[in-house]
């Protein structure tokens, strides 16, 4: 076994990682240490910076450096629109794969009363507010279509739509390029009782 | 696109880790930044004092924090094996498969001249003066068996067999546990050849 303590001190703190055991942890070690010295230095100087300095924007509580982030400060944005997410990363996601030009509100995960997640957690007293002081003509839920995520978004719908606020949702069905061999039964028969005419 | 400067930033800082494109990278970030804070704090301190302050051990070369590795000071080793490994990952390897309780010395590469890795890059001659000051009864030559890997092997050994010290190195053939029918040509044939009596 090494017994130098601060190598053995890296390759445990680098499992902080997600996906990563203890052999991946060490490969990365002695990469920075053998192959990127600079490297290292560089993101560990980022990382101790982005985990005091990042918080949640006041507005839309995606994550951000600044009080309102970029994207809810952008005077260029449709604020007539507003898309419900579940993690800021879906803000980036739908960012690259669209041309969505409406303001975005993150929600932070899904209602789950039994772990302890209710309407407070998920921000839903600032959407609320947001839904009443602001001009939205439509509400884009765009929330995973798990049990859970269709409840949450279930429940949002139903009280923006008692407040006159269009609320839409993404399309369900087949993904572009599956094999509706592999495809599980559930989506194949909700894309088969949707269909549409060509 | 986020425009917020400092999560950009650390995005692109994690890509100096091995293996980590864009999309890890983005993955990384914010599983960071909204489950494991201090996880992050916790690396980036030891990131930082790792890349500065781990060198190359005096005596054996592998990194360490100290002047001379724990390894090299280990009163408990055995001082007449001296093993050459190439990397210091190696070292961690030989010492959790097997009951070795000898020295190591770590080449950090291999011999390749057109890339400008020639004897001295490698600490030869630090290694030659062990070989000469030290009471070293078996050389172990722990080399990949690549091309270079042989060379480098071949070069070291021919000089220390010069000194009347006797040179090993690990047995070539099949890896246990492998199928003969995806096993490459050279390893067969070599295996083949060089079989023994049960």
């Amino acid at each position: 076994m090494n017994a130098d303590a601060l190598l053995d001190r890296l390759i445990e703190a680098l499992r902080c990682l997600p996906g990563v055991g203890p052999k991946s942890a060490r490969r990365i070690a002695f990469h920075l240490l053998e192959r990127d010295r600079a490297g290292g230095i560089h993101l560990a100087e980022v990382l101790a910076e982005s985990m005091v300095r990042i918080k949640r924007c006041s507005r839309c509580r995606t994550l951000t450096e600044r009080e309102v982030c970029a994207l809810c400060t952008n005077p260029e944005r449709d604020d007539g629109l507003l898309c419900i997410v579940e993690q800021p990363s879906d803000i980036l996601a739908i960012e690259q794969a669209t041309d969505y030009r409406g303001r975005y509100f993150v929600l932070g995960g899904r209602l789950s009363p039994l772990d302890g997640v209710g309407p407070e957690e998920l921000g839903l007293d600032l959407l609320a507010r947001r839904l009443h002081d602001e001009p939205i003509a439509e509400l884009i839920l765009a929330i995973s279509p798990t049990v859970e995520g269709s409840a949450t978004a279930h429940f949002i719908g139903e009280r923006a739509a008692a407040q006159g606020i269009r609320v839409t949702r993404l399309a369900q069905g087949v993904p572009l390029g599956t094999e509706l061999e592999y495809l599980d039964g559930g989506t194949l028969a909700l894309a088969f009782s949707t269909r549409c005419t060509l």
